[in-house]
């Protein structure tokens, strides 16, 4: 595994300036979208019934996490490249573009979105702690069976890497059949105003959790890897992934936590539409 | 465009020691007024009432995310010359100035400016959500249109800018023309003290945005394209440029923002004149 890892740091494809530039600039996107989402969800805070900060404050944890590890994303990713001769392209340094600092991410936050969930539905307390204990257990499950497959860069080990891919692959089902079955039996507990927004929720949260395993399978087909061992690995691809997980993490967790906000924001007595419509 | 984009990260024209300051300088008083702005409007949420709240909360938000994005505009500035041997001026490093912080400010800044105004007006809420899907569609679509042709250094290719300069400028007069009338629209139904503030918005609006085509367009005429192509655009020409973008993202940020406060002040019910009044 380690040795795979070398081979996997040391294969950064050569890459044109708008290439380079486009995952450079997509990444500092990220830092600034991932900063002010946290601004918002914790001084948000005031603006709904005491119930609910809870949940805002850990939105608000989840994008300041993600927002240190895209700072830290983007200087691994300026580390790795450096400035061909003439200025024609970039070229990689051969220090590695650190994967690790995603999962560091990922381990942490994607346990704090289940908490973020549960802590705006209000469910009676017994329910959530048992909900809770599960998602988080499948959760850690998820990321720690997905990481050995991702660093698999020997393309004669490709069985395995599906192995774990298949095997991340049930806490992840599970988690998504529990969180849309949970939201669904709630719809009718919540109140009108939240209603909606808890339909596009479950949306989202479907579309966007759907990016990573076609990221994870895409980055491992038998081709992929080939082309990994050989150092010939396709500059599109490597722009594609890192350009799409950046995408799809600013809508999982910023775009997740203004959701969560407004749901926060229409169950509270005192604001939204009730305020305005008793004014 | 990708050969485009490498001509103009490498025609970085000499400057005088002077012209580097000027712009350097420049940029990091953006970041002080940004932050500035950005404290001023989260802290004097309190001092309106809770129906304006988030409507300051936006507007703090604006002007943190340029905070953030002036400070990464000035480390590329910075990146982008070195002092010529003997400290006679400045010349490029060969590194690219990063034209796209701009673009990125501009995605995640311009719907937040179309929702800090709409806040503040305090429209009935049908009408507010469906005057913020035009205008966010709209903005959108301007800065996305608008990318594709700034990006186009190629002189042969000038007929090519100005139709996106033209497609991205009918979502941006639709914006405007639509902003102004309802801005003109709701002076009716503001208290007194509002009117005069609003009327001044209406009019900071009409200025403050005519300059980005203006400068869109002065970048892109044939000659400032040749020679560009030919690697020597005109010092003054781009330090123009940074120092009129750079006042026209402060007052357009920081002064609007400024401006929303005193127009909540004047709206709140126990602040402004209204309670200079009673007192």
């Amino acid at each position: 595994m380690i040795e795979g890892l070398a081979v996997l740091g040391a294969a950064m494809p050569d890459l044109s300036v708008f290439q380079y530039n486009a995952v450079d600039n997509i990444f500092s996107m990220t830092v600034a979208t991932m900063g002010a989402a946290a601004l918002f969800l914790f001084m948000s805070r005031s603006q709904v019934d005491a119930e609910y900060r809870p949940a805002l404050m850990v939105s608000g944890l989840v994008v300041s996490i993600a927002c240190y590890h895209y700072f830290m994303i983007r200087h691994s990713w300026n580390d790795a490249y450096t400035l061909a001769e003439g200025g024609a392209g970039y070229i990689g340094t051969g220090a590695a573009f650190n994967d690790f600092y995603r999962y560091a991410d990922w381990i942490l936050t994607v346990p704090l979105l289940m908490v973020e969930l549960v802590a705006v539905l209000r469910l009676p307390a017994a329910k959530a702690t048992s909900l809770l204990t599960r998602l988080v257990i499948a959760a850690a499950a998820m990321i720690a069976l997905g990481y050995p497959g991702e660093v698999i860069a020997d393309p004669s080990r490709w069985t395995e890497r599906v192995i774990w891919g298949g095997l991340s692959s049930i806490p992840f089902f599970y988690i998504l059949y529990v969180l849309w079955g949970e939201l669904t039996k709630s719809l009718d507990s919540q109140p009108l105003a939240a209603r909606k927004l808890i339909e596009i929720c479950r949306l989202v949260l479907l579309i966007t959790w759907a990016v990573y395993p076609i990221a994870y399978a895409l980055g491992g087909t038998p081709e992929a890897l080939t082309a990994k061992a050989g150092g010939a690995v396709g500059a599109g691809g490597v722009v594609g992934l890192q350009i799409g997980y950046a995408i799809a993490d600013m809508t999982a967790k910023a775009g997740f936590g203004v959701l969560i906000y407004f749901i926060a924001r229409a169950k509270s007595s005192g604001s939204g539409e009730a305020a305005v419509a008793a004014a």
